[in-house]
């Protein structure tokens, strides 16, 4: 459940950015990597920019943040090496909220740069880095002028609680007890955002610009089924215990929702090929642990024995904010107590996985 | 002395910006705004583009740091209504050292923009914020991607101390005992550092853009002329009463000296002629008051009538990291209550202003 830990708040969540460093998130970049990796070598090797603008949407602030960027220009650098190219100039920028810490990126930038400088030699470059705030569920950039676009679990935080979730009692999420007028509610909340946010990236992206984008999503065409709602789930049965033992009024917790929505790929494909402006290229689904380092034998150590406080502790880093906000801070200790226990009892019985949507995309020649 | 309070530091002064708000930097961008109207009105005009990128250098972090922009783009407003056509995107580029409080801006720009879009009515913008941390003496944005390039009270900071100021004793800056090895060092320095900045500007510029830029200088062709010069010499009295009383050691007194340089008209102009991208369209001289209320009748209340207190808390802000990084903190206290009275004493017997040189520039084909 690490990937809680990275969960882009961009949208929904206010104004802050709770992405953190985490094993989970490098993991997802670098499982997605050869989707990445293809996109931008067509981008590239079509067009030969000598000029290649990147976003990052969501880039968080953390140890991470740099990170998918500087995969997407090592490739790009590799090819222009091997045809014996000039390097482009690239211009990165760097996305999140407001509310993210753009500070410390832009302190940590100077040290980055010269460890880029020293492990691609001479040639390369120059990189400039821009930090632009702001939600992507509205225009960032100025028209056509991006090349590549990349998100990775940030897509999945809609721009708001959805309205109409009255009949979700006991329920924090889409669940398979919340009645269908839940589920509707959501997967609309969904589609006006993804339609939106596809609409802004077409009107940024130039005609052949690519973007690759990770969502946390699920398998099932059932927007209640486990792979997606579990998590959310055993919060909600932490909270419930403490509603029936009177720590949490009831009315109070029934208006608690969480500003998620984790798309199939169908649902993901319906949206693109509705809003008009892209081809799909590749759309993709995997999985990963909910305790990243269960997968990587490696890890396989002490310190993440412990699964069911690795995964509440990440837990909390996401949904203390919004738990604070609805609750106040009295109840936090408690919840997370609770949480943990309940999680390492789930996780020892059963196989606790994420699923990630990834889809990569093409902007089609624009006729206006 | 207000001036000293929104000296930006870019380059020179390790990684801050210490620009504040303050009475005397609006004062400056007003009165140089007849120039910067000229220049934005030219560029507009002339090509009508549909996307429009202005950066401001050095915008510091504060709520003076979106007024020159905003000047900027309200001229553009205002011509395009007058000859019906549709408002450019624009793209509002804010650069500074990657110490400056970026944080505090982005947050402010949600109220910013709200205020914005109210002034200027329908039909208006969009308008896209990005900040770029970075030393401006160095390339900061990608080539050819700039219309318009504003900087006000930054570019009298150099890149480093000079070199070569051994001969320096006794003073912390150029002064009328500085011998002439130490008036060349502080000008070549100057000369490497200004002729760099035009360079990487002419890069990043577009053929036909434009560029206001807007330093501290001096009038005089004298280097340790008291137009730019006393200021910092009442700072070197101060600090030279402690050395004799044993508060400061002489050696370290000695090595300590200021990275600014504020060139004469002259100066500039053989800079940017020297370097070659640009034709000058304006060269102006202007002055304001060390305390910029002094100028202002509607100022002229209790709170600004001890200036020497104002001038010595906002020489205060700009110095005190010079001086504790080179002294230690122990100093402050005392070096800033002598400096206020010393200040106060020099104010009541002359008058005591600083010089602002402004040049409007226009970036030449590029035939390469």
């Amino acid at each position: 459940m690490e990937v809680v830990q990275v969960l882009h708040m961009n949208g929904g969540m206010g104004d802050t950015s709770y992405a953190e460093n985490s094993l989970l998130q490098r993991k997802v970049i670098s499982m997605t990597k050869p989707i990445t990796d293809e996109a931008i070598t067509n981008l590239y090797c079509d067009t030969f920019p000598t000029s290649l603008t990147i976003a990052d949407l969501g880039c968080s602030s953390g140890p991470n943040t740099l990170f998918a960027v500087s995969e997407i220009v090592k490739v790009v650098d590799e090819i222009r090496r091997k045809l014996g190219r000039e390097s482009p100039e690239y211009q990165l920028l760097l996305n999140d909220l407001p509310g993210n810490d753009f500070n410390a990126i832009f302190r940590s930038l100077t040290g980055f740069q010269e460890k880029m400088k020293k492990q691609m030699g001479d040639g390369f470059g120059p990189c400039f880095f821009a930090g632009v705030p702001g939600s992507f569920y509205g225009r960032l950039f100025h028209a056509k002028s991006l090349h590549f676009v990349h998100s990775s679990y940030s897509l999945m935080w809609l721009s708001q609680v959805p309205e109409g979730l009255d009949g979700n009692k006991g329920n924090i999420y889409m669940a398979s007890t919340s009645p269908p007028s839940v589920l509707k509610a959501y997967y609309r909340q969904f589609q006006t955002d993804f339609s939106l946010f596809l609409k802004c990236r077409s009107e940024e992206l130039v005609a052949g610009g690519r973007m690759v984008l990770t969502f946390l999503g699920r398998r099932s065409e059932d927007p209640s089924s486990k792979d997606c709602c579990y998590i959310w789930e055993l919060l909600a049965v932490a909270l419930n215990e403490m509603v029936e033992e009177g720590f949490i009024e009831e009315e109070k917790f029934d208006s608690f929702n969480i500003p998620q929505y984790t798309p199939s790929p169908f649902e993901v494909e319906s949206e693109v090929q509705k809003e008009g402006s892209f081809t799909i290229d590749r759309l993709e689904v995997s999985q990963v642990n909910w305790n990243a380092a269960d997968d990587d034998e490696v890890h396989k150590c002490d310190a993440f024995k412990d699964s069911g406080y690795n995964v509440a502790k990440c837990m909390r880093a996401v949904a203390e904010p919004l738990l604070v906000s609805h609750f106040g801070e009295a109840i936090i200790y408690e919840v997370f107590s609770r949480y943990t226990e309940i999680a390492a009892d789930r996780m020892s019985k059963e196989k606790t996985e994420f699923v990630n949507v990834t889809v990569s995309m093409t902007r089609r020649e624009c006729f206006c």
